[in-house]
């Protein structure tokens, strides 16, 4: 990571096995968190149709997502794990979806269009490999997969808010970079690092290393391609 | 099931999946429901060590109860199912554990105490069986397994507080009695049977029916034999 | 189906779930056995490029496929059934992948070249969403899910070799056209449409239908994107 | 171990994670292998009657023995391991459960009659939590809950064949003990304990090793319950 990203990274924490992930894939982090889709939310200049087919994606994601967090809670070792992993799913359910549902209201969208739309090939390629990194590992295996969702947009939205560059004044976009970059979901990544560490000690992160960098390869990838989705699996 | 048994069950919904499952396994059912621990909870004569050794075996079997039920979520079909079961779930884990340990504390029983013990055998039958019914099958063949243990003590509960023969004074057990024949308690067991016959009818119980019947018969011979638990899996 | 592709089946059993769900999809269906990858088999002029790309996925296919069918042993509710699918399974890994390897080395692919590439979206995509499939659901889910690939091999086999435009000399791709279209392939698939038929009974196939025939309409499009996968899952 | 009991064990790797394992939880190891039933094994005084219960507890399984090796096939990160894994699978429900079969006919039970008896609570408990641990937990987990029972036979065949104190004349249950202190068997179980001592490797059996022990123990706890097991799950 070059010492002018990590200045945008304050408030996520440092010297942890998500940041040596990350440093190990730096080139594919790169591509994920500085696709033309983000520079293009960042200018204000990103094709409005190109935003609503993610808009819809990102809802079909989010149900996948939440089925990863239930997998977590089954997966957990701990009741304290548990217990905090079954809160965010139930906010992520009830209050996340809500509001990407009110927000896709703003973009024309109703939730009937967005539940009646197919799942793209980038969404199923991603959602469902992570979901099955999940039943075919442990619970290491499955954070490791989710984190790199998780992290990512707080950093894009970190980085954004905090360069002069991106354009506030009638940029549409500006409430998904406050989203992302704002204190309560960079409070959710922070925490996610942490307990990812915390596995990383129990559940012999060192030793597994390898195969943790090839999974999280692939879902850095997976994130990079999702931002441009086709709209249908096979077209 | 006889007349003077259905007298008892106000508030349960009628002409069921439950029903049918319930009737067609009727001496089972009786044996769990009709337990000599159940009778030693409505007199007040149940030996304060039996309640003990089935209070620290509770909680233990909450924690695995609340597994059952984030694969439920990762199992659902759809999202309004999976923000209703993610909703039970972070109940169970946030209010319902923590009532239980309050309970227990009432015992003499702290939480490093619960956590401390064993699986006993018949916790580790039951819980993994219906554990493995969800893995192994669908979301249907999971919440049958899951409903004897829903229903049955919203049902022992309504009996008891029905029955003038239930000893009211002096009775340390009746707080359990009342939550479990309480109306929330009794709620939510209605609704996991309405829940249940709307995936009856999506999911084809009608031709699954013998199958069903076979996991919902020994989950409740695995719920009459968990009353008296046996302290360790080998004792 | 058409009267004329009717013809070429000869071998597969009709009036099943699987023709059913075949014919509910006929459009996405025809994408896939017709799709210019198999016109350019049939006619020895697909680029050796395509088909060695290809070649290097649909290694990294099986390996998943093994474990799709791995994981029907593990869901199987007969003992007859679990047997028949092991049999199946260390046919798959033992003789399949090793003729695969074989087959590979003749167009200059070492086993070693092929587990080196790293797996396209699209087969990320097919794959992942057959192992979601079966563990979200039950043995029906699943086995509805693998029959697309099963069949729908059988099927091109069939027609190209009964097609006399089929160019047979100097068609390097032909030993492929006669493995799936040979007697022993055709069997495996024609045993797979009865045992579904005969899970469709047991499990409530006519019930649950809506949502298998979504579930196999996807992978019927998946294993069309499939012919041409690109060759990273970020490309 | 006591020296004397090691001498036994001619065949069995030496320096493993199973050895760590099982030289930590000794008290429970020697009820388990050392347990009356064994011992009337060698003496030929067990009752035939608890032979019986035994051979169709044993049969049922066998069966969830099996979907756990297909669970394992599953998740395996390895090809080699899946191959290997899966001719073992293929093995126990060919070979194995067909021996089984025939044996059990010499009893003067017929596969109709094991079929149809219930899984006793020992049974359910064992099983499903082998099954649990492979499906909350990775490939490390699933095999160490694996271990107890694939190398306990046959550290006690091969101390009973050893024992010059063993029955032989007139031992109807000599067969038994010739089978899993036999070669053939040996073999496995050494194979599988090195196996295991590579995914220890791969997979930080060393960070991880409190969780794992702690399986290994419940395991080995349930081993010995199920020498003896009660004929239902709720008598």
């Amino acid at each position: 990571m070059p010492p002018a990203a990590a200045e945008h990274l304050t408030g996520l924490p440092r010297g942890t096995l998500f940041e040596r992930l990350r440093r190990d894939c730096t080139r594919e982090w790169h591509d994920y968190t500085h696709h033309s889709f983000v520079s293009g939310l960042a200018a204000g200049t990103l094709p409005e149709a190109s935003f609503r087919t993610y808009l819809v994606q990102d809802y079909l994601y989010l149900i996948q997502y939440a089925r990863a967090y239930a997998l977590a809670v089954y997966k957990d070792p701990e009741v304290a794990g548990m217990r905090a992993t079954a809160r965010l799913l139930a906010d992520l359910l009830d209050t996340e979806l809500g509001l990407h549902i009110a927000y896709c209201r703003d973009w024309g969208l109703s939730e009937a269009d967005l539940a009646r739309q197919p799942e793209s090939l980038e969404l199923l390629a991603y959602t469902r490999f992570m979901l099955d990194c999940g039943q075919r590992g442990d619970i290491l295996d499955l954070l490791v997969s989710l984190s790199a969702c998780l992290v990512g947009y707080a950093e894009i939205g970190l980085r954004l808010l905090a360069d002069p560059g991106t354009r506030r004044d009638g940029n549409r976009y500006l409430p998904w970079i406050e989203v992302y970059g704002g204190a309560h979901y960079v409070q959710l990544a922070a925490e996610g690092i942490v307990r990812l560490d915390a596995l990383a000690l129990s559940h012999g992160a060192d030793a597994r290393y390898a195969m943790l960098l090839r999974s999280f390869r692939t879902t850095v990838r997976l994130e990079a391609a999702f931002w441009t989705p086709s709209c249908e699996p096979a077209s």
